[in-house]
Parts: C-alpha cells; structure tokens; sequence
C-alpha cells in the first residue's frame, strides 16, 4: 500500500473530527485515551457494512460515511445514550489516486454526522483486503434510564417512531421495479442516508420500557423485545406508519412482508405502559399495537382478518 | 446465512466470557452497558486481521481466536492499561457446519487469553463477507501513568521487552527457509500465539517515558515514538534481544533487515531515563540505545561500523 496506514489515517480523518474536552488523546498513539463520563454507563455498539453485502463498492461514498456512523448511532439511540466518540476500522483493496478520493468523500459523510452529535473519532485501522468498513460508537447513558430488550410488559403499547419498509422499496426500485420518481427519490434518500433517531432516543428515558432499533425489519427486531421481555404483540396493520411510497406499492401487491421485514430503517421501536401516553404525544410516533402475555406475533390486516407471515412472504427475506 | 447472526453469537462467544461486575448488560442488545472505572482514563484500541493478509484461512483457528485479542491486548499494554472488555465484528464467508466447528476453535482460543486478563466480551456483530476479524479492546489507566508516544527526551535509554524478528523468520520458513525444526516450531509459535506483554506494560507505570509495541517491525515504531517525541536515536546490534533461531539466520545471512523491520512481535518498546534504571532491572528488558536530539535512526554494527537500513533490504518490506 503506497501510503501508510498511519498517513492515511492522519491526513484524510484526523482534521475532520470533532473536539471534545473528553478526549485526553486522540488518533496516532496506541490507544486512544478517554475520560468517561462521571456517573454514567458507557454504551457501545459495533457494526461492520461489507462491500456488495450491505453496500455496493458504486454507492455515492459520502452517503456511504453517512450511514456507516448512522447505523451505530442507531443502535446508541436504541438505548437512550448520548454520542460521545467513535473508532472506524477500514479494509480497503489499495489506495490509488480514485480511491484517495473516495475515502475523503466517505470522511466528509461521516463527519458531517459526528458533527450534529459532537461525536469524535478517536482512532481507528486501515487494513488492506476486500472493502469492509466497521464503526463502533461509544455514548453515555445514566444507569437508571437506559433503555434495553427486556424491560417490556403484556398490556403495554407498541410504538414506532416513523415509517418502515422504505429501503426495502428502495432496493426493489434499484433491481428494476417501476415507481412514481418522486417515492423514488424518496425512498432512495432513506436507504442511503438514514437518519438516527439519537435525540427521540434521549427523550425516550423515562418514558419507554423497552426499545430496538428497526435495522432488521419489524417483525423481527420487535421479536428480540419480545423473546427478551417475555411477551407476545397484536399488531394493527392499518396503524403501521407508512411513506406515500410504501402505501402505493401495498396498494398495487398487498405485499405486507416488505414493511413487516424490510430492514434498514433505522426507526425505533419501543414499548410504553398507557400512563405515558400523555408525555409520549408530540414526539411524532404512532402506536401499533399492544403487548399481550401470549407469545408470539400476531398481525391484523385492516378489515381485522390474520395476516398469515409465514404465507406473506416473510421467510423469503434474509437477515444477517 | 442458516444461522442468524444473534444466535451465532449467543451460542458460540456468550458462554465464553468472562463475568465481570462493571458489565451491566453484555451481548445481545442494541448496546452494551458498561461501568467504566472511577477516576480512571479509558484505553481503547481497534484492530482487524484480514484472511490472506495478516493470516491465511488455513491457519489454525484456536491460535487465530489467541492471536486477534493478543495484538490487540498489546496495544493495551503499550498504554500501560489493564484490560477491561472487548467487542468482536467477525465477516465470515457463511456458516456451515466445518465453519462451526471453526469458529467454536476460535472462540476457545479468544477466551483463553480473554480469561488470563480477567476481560469479559460485551458486544459483537457478525456479518456475512469475505473472512476478516475486527476487535476493539478496552482498559484502564490512572490519568498520570498512561504510556504515549511523545514522551521521549534526548539523553533516555531505548529498552525492548524481548526478542525481534522471531514472527518475520517465521514467514520465511512457511516459505521454504530450511531452519534447525527445533528453531522453526520456536518461531511459529512466536508467529501465531503472540504473548501480549499486559504485566510489563502496567509495571512500567512511572518508570516508562514513552513506549510503543512493537507490530510494524523495531525502526518503524520506534520511528513513531521519535517522530512524536521530536527525538532521534542510535541503536547498537549488538544489544538486540535476538532469539536462537534469529541469531543462527543472521550467522548465515548477515540480514539485519529481519530483526529490524519484520513487524508482528509484539514486544513493547519503551524509554526511560537512566535514574529510572534501577527499578527497571528484573522486568526482563534490554537496552538497545539511547536517545539524541539529532533526528533520526542510526544503527551500529557489532563491530562499530554503521548499517545503511536502504541498503539492508529495509524498503523490501511492505507494511499496513
């Protein structure tokens, strides 16, 4: 590799990170050295995006920093923490002139995140190999008010903080699949630069029993709140918010499963018992359903009739 | 992938860790909860090792699983931290039952060293991609006694842990290098269980002005602590820590370059002052030279001539 892991890292990243007091040493010593937080748990989350897996090596690298920082931070929302700081571990095929390029496009996406949420990056790896980019992000959360899987009770209500299914759609639009090209845009923009729920979050201490982070698709990572806490759901599918853009390709297929189990949507899911409702409105989510002591997952269409998952295409998604 | 990412992880990695009081929630949320240390600083580092790269997919898995906390461990101890929680991202080709059977190998040989240290696994993400390893560790030092880059002075001794060269002669002899077999298993096992010098590390608190481990070969990190420090260097050849097997190679090819830049010790390199030289002895450590302000690396021969490191085969080595 003609330039060194650590010119690279030096040049292209160290000058876009953010200051923070809480850094005693940044990127180019062995270790960072952190300060945490006095009183406060530290939360972290690690997540890798791989080449022609969860990207493909085409995508606009600005949009790729973006959503490489935004899935983390997702999972820091999940649970109510604070951003404080984060690593990035690249492999990169070699580093040419187009790809020097392209990693400063994919810093300024980052970046231009870390900034919103005074994260820093505080150090990193560049490795040589397939192109692979893995962040982990570090927050802070009072240990009381952290939210978690388990924390969820039957008779509670089921909420989410926005629309799913739209990166589904967004991924069908891409293998072909003709729409209106405003929804194309739209769902495109919520594929490539999903936006962490980091502030709901924080809002939510206090408020939610028990929250996820859509990134799997609902079904599913409403199911790891459940098996979690110990509970089963009733979910209404007229209540499920959805883009202009998902409600006219259910109009065309009924294809339930797109919603229900298309990931990445970086939405959160949460559980609230009812005397939150109150301090709930006005935080822009909608209610979907309501936890019941029977396990398992039961989706009603509209006109109340079962919605069988097993028939509607469910299985057919992948997740990893 | 057949199996899904959570229960590859729950399955495999969970029931390795070890249980520790500071871990408030550990694999299998959106987060980890963690309590970091009162009045502490956090040390954290990140590192992946890429197949076909840093390893080769043949390579046995248990050593592998030891090996990718231990480089890691070793930047911890470069810090003089005391090792605390570790996350693993793993991008594995896709999980069959041979690959199982790989990744439970992987697993004993990460829990292993993780179990000597006392660090528990809190997080994880596995992925589907070609096989790569990404491992962030964390640790703990009092603010005062962190070990950095840039704390070398002119005038300082330059100390190594142990031997040098020891991993780059192993790659020579997977090549094809005839060695005595007694030298060859010495330098293998040097190669693929690399012993993180943790204790060393938190020893040197207080005695230690600058250190480094040494992974990119001795002239490089070293060449990381002057760089930093604004500080240059002599070392004599004669007082490198060299092993049997290393020192039989040089017998015969008089090629410095080995020791000197062949990375993957993991042998810490520090300065001190001499009035610390006392207290240093019975650490096990060798001074190799001594620190000048006139910059850069000048490297004596046994017989008091200079190596010329360009002509010694030093470019010849590629490091990332």
């Amino acid at each position: 590799m003609p330039v060194s892991e650590f010119e690279l890292i030096e040049r292209i990243f160290a000058p876009l990170g953010v200051h923070r007091d809480d850094v005693v040493l940044g990127i180019g010593d062995d270790c960072a050295l952190l300060q945490p937080s006095p009183g406060q748990l530290l939360a972290v989350s690690i997540d890798t995006l791989v080449a022609g897996v969860h990207f493909s090596p085409d995508d606009d690298p600005r949009s790729l920093g973006h959503k490489a920082l935004a899935v983390n931070l997702s999972d820091l929302a999940a649970s109510a923490a604070e951003p404080a700081w984060a690593t990035l571990a690249m492999t990169l095929p070699g580093v040419d002139a187009g790809r020097l390029d392209w990693l400063s496009a994919f810093a300024d996406g980052f970046a231009g995140l870390a900034r919103r949420y005074d994260l820093a990056l505080v150090g990193g790896d560049t490795t040589r190999g397939p192109l692979s980019i893995t962040v982990q992000v570090h927050g802070f959360v009072p240990a009381e008010q952290a939210l978690r899987r388990d924390g969820a009770r039957a008779g509670e209500g089921i909420y989410l903080s926005g629309p799913v299914g739209d990166a589904r759609l967004a991924l069908l639009v891409k293998g072909g699949r003709k729409v209106d090209p405003v929804h194309a845009e739209a769902v495109a923009a919520r594929l490539h630069r999903p936006e962490p729920r980091v502030e709901l979050g924080r809002r939510l201490r206090g408020l939610a029993s028990a929250a996820i982070d859509v990134s799997d698709g609902l079904v599913a990572d409403l199911g790891h709140i459940l098996e979690r806490s110990g509970v089963g759901a009733t979910i209404h599918l007229d209540e499920l918010p959805l883009s202009a853009a998902v409600s006219a390709y259910l109009g065309e297929t009924d294809d339930w499963a797109l919603p229900l189990a298309g990931g990445d949507d970086y939405e959160l899911c949460f559980t609230a018992p009812d005397a939150r409702q109150a301090a709930l409105r006005g935080l822009g989510c909608q209610q979907i359903g309501r936890l019941e002591s029977e396990p398992g997952i039961r989706c009603l269409r509209p006109d109340g009739s079962p919605l069988n998952l097993s028939t509607a295409g469910y299985d057919h998604f992948g997740h990893d």
